[in-house]
């Protein structure tokens, strides 16, 4: 098993990676603040894993929410019934909340507990690697609101992230490679080594070798929780977490939540990026196709969708977070790890890169 | 006019309580943190002042929600079309909401500050006796769920709360006396010489005069900024401002938001916190009549509901925040400005108290 701190001060918290961990009561429990435990899960998931969760949670005062499966439920109506369970429940501000699920189980559920009450605890068991990589490292959590991703939310920090590589066993291919992007995603912001390690390991990864899949892991919660820790509320070097994601968010609204994975929108953002970032002279060609490469290795889409132009593309990028008085911001980069952050490019370039993609992606 | 500082030392803001300030744009702009401005108001506020407050906002990027008037519309729902509009107008992070209204407006649109983008700024513009003394301070937003109140939402800070006193002129008599009782309040937890204050001054406040408003809502938001600064996120003395509270809350859940003014709650759930105090013998029966009769120069309802029974009240409070570890936890008084917090007294107790203020009150 291996371990790691996010470090945040009063808010610092564990995150332990390896197989079995979701039988581990003694992993568990000491994380959980009262007796009053919520398990909120998904219909898919559930079935699963939910049984064996509750088998750690003896002796606590339980009650289970399971969730339609889907992005597309990642809503305020959603959360709404997560809220209806605790108050049934009659739960107070010392229960413990628990996802068990993917990024969108652990995104509501950690929302739920930031609002409720105006705050309670909560605890993440990710049952995805993109959940694992990537939503349980940073706090943040939320909802979709029809006319943009991830409007709606909250940073608040887990007590404990337990993260089961045994439950990726279970996960559809596609799941697979949309986690892989966002572990890709790591080594193209700030660490040239993992992505070459990604480019030696890839074929592991992608057969769910146990050590290739804890060393990627632990390898992308160390890069994430480092960023993470500099920079909580995202006012400036965190922003570097969304690479891809500006093009990724744009993708995933213009083709309604649940048609593209939210990792499949974020490896094809980021080969956008990287596009963009080749035509502005700032990345060689040559890196460009060992990025593409290696999303293609990991089985992921290579092009943006058919009927989106550029022209979609910016219209639906102007309502993103990343926007700052009205200008438009990227994560660009100036090298494979060598990520930055700019407000310089005009948004007819973004158009072009993106319309001269569709033509030869 | 008159201003104080609530002290939390990075998100510490300025409260300016006087005649004319909804008119002065050398108080409100400073704190516009960018270009963008959401003004959140009512149908019932909007005809009255709405005018006044965007012709100080020339030169920003302006955009208004007028909400229904009423805690019945308290909800997420509501709170969807605050973000709608945020995303229409395609206002991003820098944006600024301002609330223009009593305490559901500054609820929900300061919990929805809390939350666009995972949290925006925002200013308090209070137009209701209530708001200027009780929600303004503290930073408390949230919203209801149709099986407790307030059970969602957030602590956010306002960079500013601008109390124009004018702006009471206006009031319902209803909502007027609503907002004494939160004065009231203020006295009873721990200001005895306010109190007297009180009983010396019940005829002007009521009358509007204007030094005896602003020195009632200027004791009162220093009476509350001093507890709250202690005690920002409510782990022990800050639970002391919840006095009347936990009856109130099951008067307007049990008979449904809006039937009651929340003030008008609070006042009654005073009197059988007094009552209960009483009878534990921790209080002189004179005390109470002294509350009693303030509350009655006030204008106050002075019976809980005929139809709720002491159960009643009892099934209603089990859902309440102030349950820790499923006990009941209480604000009583040792004497007028003399509040403490007790989890020891039995629930038959309070019914018993309840039900006997049914037959006496």
């Amino acid at each position: 098993m291996k371990s790691l701190t996010v470090d945040l001060g009063s808010r610092s918290y564990p995150i332990y990676i390896g197989p079995g961990l979701i039988d581990r009561r003694d992993l568990l429990t000491p994380h959980i603040t009262g007796k009053q435990v919520l398990v909120v899960t998904n219909e898919t998931v559930a079935p699963l894993y939910l049984d064996r969760l509750l088998a750690l949670l003896n002796g606590y005062q339980v009650a289970t929410v399971v969730l339609p499966d889907g992005e597309q439920f990642k809503t305020l109506e959603t959360l709404d019934a997560i809220f209806t369970q605790l108050l049934t429940s009659r739960f107070d501000r010392g229960v413990t909340l628990i996802a068990l699920g993917g990024g969108v189980v652990g995104d509501m559920t950690g929302f739920a507990a930031a609002s409720y009450q105006r705050g309670v605890a909560f605890i993440q068991v990710p049952t995805t690697l993109l959940s694992q990589v990537d939503s349980s490292v940073g706090g943040k959590t939320g909802v979709n609101h029809r006319l943009g991703k991830n409007m709606i939310g909250a940073f608040h920090q887990p007590q404990l992230v337990l993260a089961d590589t045994d439950t990726l066993r279970t996960l559809e291919p596609r799941q697979l490679s949309a986690g892989v992007a966002e572990v890709i995603k790591y080594g193209l912001i700030n660490d040239p080594e993992f992505f070459v390690w990604l480019e030696q390991n890839m074929h592991a990864l992608m057969a769910l070798d146990g050590d290739a899949l804890a060393y990627a892991i632990g390898r992308s919660c160390a890069d994430k929780a480092a960023i993470v820790a500099s920079d909580e509320r995202e006012s400036g070097q965190r922003a570097l977490l969304n690479l891809g994601h500006t093009f990724g968010h744009a993708i995933e609204t213009g083709m309604g939540y649940g048609e593209w994975l939210h990792g499949e929108a974020v490896g094809t953002g980021m080969l956008l990026a990287a596009e963009v970032s080749a035509r502005m002279g700032w990345m060689g060609t040559n890196e460009v196709e060992r990025i593409r490469d290696l999303l293609a290795r990991a089985k992921l889409p290579l092009k943006a969708p058919a009927d989106m132009s550029g022209a979609r593309f910016l219209d639906l990028m102007a309502v993103d977070k990343k926007v700052h008085a009205g200008k438009l911001r990227f994560v660009l980069m100036r090298g494979i790890g060598q990520s930055f952050i700019t407000g310089e490019v005009a948004p007819e370039q973004i158009a072009a890169a993106i319309d001269a993609h569709h033509e030869v992606g």
